[in-house]
C-alpha cells in the first residue's frame, strides 16, 4: 500500500508541475496573482470587489458565506448594457408596436399608440404606466409563448444599436461581464433584475452573460395555459404578473423568487434603489455598486432617473463607478 | 516533456488502481451496479426510471440532455410527503387561525372563520375560494416575512402527525427522497411546485428534501415593501401573487419561473394534471410518475381528488406509481 501510495504522490506532484509549466499559476497560487478584472482600472473600486469576493469565499475568514448564501443581483440596463437611446427592451417593444400598427393601421389613431406612430417624444413621455403598459404588451397578446421567443431572437439577431451599429447583444459592459464571470467562478449564483420584459432577456442572457433562463427576473407578461392542435401551449395576456419589476417590485420579486436577501447587489438608477437598500440591510457582509453614466465620449452621460439613487449611494457610501474613471476598456468593439 | 507525461500517466493509472481497490466500483464502473432507489421494489417502474435517467445523462447515447435541460417538478403534499388528513400547510393554516381567533374571538361569529370555529367539515367544504384565500392569508397579513418565517419554523418543531405521532417533517416518502437525491446526484435541477404556501415550504424543503428556497414554487402571499426601525422589510398583504400555484397555474408558474419545460414531472393529484401535460407535450424525452395511494395499511388509500388525472395517465400510459406495490417502504419510522 505504501509503495501505491508514493507513487501516486509521484505522479500527482507530476502533474503539479507540469500545469504550473503550462499555464502559469492558475489554479494552484492564491488567485489574486491572476487579475480576474482586466478591463477594471487598479484603484479602490477594483480592490474593494475583490477583498470583499474574496473575504467571503475564503472557508478560513469569519466573513466566509457557503454557497447556498453567495446571490448576486444586477439589473441589466444600463448596468450591464447600454441602454441608450433606447434600451434592448424598448427598443423591442417599439419595433413591435411598429410592426403591429403595419398591420393594424386603424390602431394608430388612438392612444397611446398614436403617440408612437407620430414619434412624437412629448406625447410618449407623458403616457400613463398604464398606457405604457398596453404598448409593451398589445403586440403580443393572444400569441404563444414560442412565437413571443421566435420573435425576440429575430429581433436581437438583426436590430442593430442606432450610435455603435452592432448588435445590441454586443452592448454589454465588458468590466461588467468580467464580473459576472469572476463572480460565477467564486461560487456566487447571479440573478438579473430588469424592468425589461422576462422573455426577451432570456433570449439573450445565457450567450451573452452565462445567466440561464431560470435566473431571469424580470417583468413578465401573464400567461394563460392552453391547447393548439392537442398540445399544450403558453399564451401571452394582457395583463402582467404583479408586481411589475421595478423599484419596490424588484426587492419583492428578489425575495418571491429566491427567499434570501442578497450579498451583492448592483444597479445604475433610481428604479434600483430598492433592490440595494434591501440587500445593503442584510445581517452580514454585502457589496453595493451603482454604476454612474459620465463617459460621453465612450459610452452616454446622463443623472436623469438617477437622482435619488447617487444621492442615497453618496450618503450610505456605497461604491459609485464611474465608468469614465473605473473602467479601462466600455465595450469590446472599443479601442481602450 | 514526454518524460513528464509518462510519469502522469503511470500516477493517474495508480490513482485509479487505489481508488477501485478502496471504494469498490463506485464513480468508475456502470452506476447501475449500485441501487440509487432501494426503497423501490424491482419491477417495471423502478427499472423504467432507472431507465430513462441513464439514458438522458449519458453523453454517449442520442437521448442525452444538457444539465441546463435537466428540469424535474415534484408536487409537494401527497407526492412527496403525507397529505392525509391534512397536508402540513392546511394543518398551518389551521394552526394559525386558530391562534389568531383565540386574540380576537369575535372574528369567529362571520364566515369563513365561524366555519373552522365550530370545527365544521360540512361548512369548510362549503367555502368559496375566495374565503378559503382569506381564510390562508388572514392570520398573517401586516406581518413581516420575517416573522412569518419563525412561527413557520416553530409550528414544524412542535406539530405532531396525528395518526403517525412523529413531526410532519417526518412524514416524508422515503422511497421519493431517494428519487430526489438520484436526480440531484445526475445533474439534474429539481423544483418542488406545491399550491401550499412557498414560505412553509421553504422552511424544510432544504433539509427534508436537499432543494433550496430558489427552488420552491408555491402559492404565494403578495408581500409590500417597507421600512421598519429604518430597515427594509416586506410585509405580507391580504392577497396572493398570481396565478395561484395550482392546475393550470402550475404549468405557467413553472414557466414564469424557469422558462424551460420540465423532462420529469411527478404529482399525485388533479391539480397536477397541466403541470404533467406541460412536461409530456415537450419536444424530446420525457418521464411522468403519478403517485396512487392506495395502501391503506401503510399510507392512506384514496382516488379522491385525483379522478381525471388518474383517467389521463391510463390514456396517455404515464407510470402511475403504486404505493402499495412499488415501495418497499413507505416512511423511515415504519418496518417494511
Amino acid at each position: 500500500m505504501m509503495r501505491k501510495m508514493s507513487s501516486i504522490s509521484a505522479g500527482v506532484l507530476a502533474i503539479f508541475i507540469l500545469f504550473s509549466t503550462l499555464f502559469g499559476c492558475a489554479g494552484l497560487c492564491p488567485s489574486s496573482l491572476k487579475d480576474p478584472l482586466p478591463s477594471w482600472k487598479d484603484g479602490e473600486k477594483k480592490r474593494g470587489i475583490i477583498g470583499f469576493v474574496e473575504a467571503v469565499t475564503d472557508p478560513s475568514k469569519a466573513s466566509h458565506l457557503p454557497p447556498g448564501e453567495r446571490i448576486a443581483v444586477f439589473d441589466n440596463d444600463g448596468t450591464l448594457m447600454c441602454e441608450e437611446p433606447l434600451s434592448v427592451p424598448e427598443a423591442f417593444i417599439f419595433h413591435s408596436v411598429v410592426g403591429l400598427l403595419e398591420k393594424h393601421p386603424e390602431m394608430g389613431n388612438r392612444r397611446p399608440f398614436k403617440a408612437l406612430r407620430e414619434k412624437d417624444s412629448h406625447a410618449i413621455e407623458k403616457l400613463s404606466e398604464r398606457e405604457l403598459g398596453e404598448l409593451t404588451l398589445a403586440p403580443f397578446v393572444g400569441v404563444t409563448q414560442d412565437t413571443y421567443i421566435r420573435e425576440a431572437g429575430a429581433f436581437l439577431r438583426e436590430s442593430r444599436h442606432p450610435r455603435f451599429k452592432v448588435p445590441y447583444t454586443a452592448t454589454a459592459y465588458r468590466p461588467m461581464v468580467e464580473l459576472l464571470d469572476y463572480l460565477l467562478s467564486r461560487g456566487f449564483t447571479v440573478y438579473i433584475v430588469s424592468g425589461g420584459l422576462t422573455g426577451l432577456i432570456r433570449a439573450f442572457s445565457q450567450e451573452m452573460y452565462g445567466i440561464p433562463a431560470e435566473n431571469v427576473i424580470g417583468t413578465t407578461a401573464m400567461l394563460r395555459y392552453g391547447k393548439h392542435e392537442g398540445k399544450s401551449v403558453l399564451v401571452r395576456a394582457p395583463s402582467f404578473v404583479m408586481p411589475i419589476n421595478d423599484g419596490e417590485g424588484k426587492a419583492v420579486n428578489i425575495w418571491l423568487r429566491i427567499g434570501k436577501r442578497p450579498v451583492i447587489a448592483v444597479g445604475n438608477s433610481d428604479g434600483d434603489l430598492p433592490m440595494l437598500e434591501f440587500t445593503a440591510d442584510r445581517n452580514g457582509p454585502h457589496l453595493l455598486l451603482l454604476v454612474h453614466h459620465d463617459d460621453e465620449k465612450r459610452e452616454y452621460c446622463y443623472d436623469r432617473g438617477a437622482e435619488k439613487v447617487l444621492e442615497e449611494a453618496r450618503k450610505r457610501d456605497w461604491n459609485i463607478v464611474s465608468i469614465k474613471e473605473d473602467f479601462v476598456r466600455v465595450f469590446p468593439f472599443q479601442e481602450k
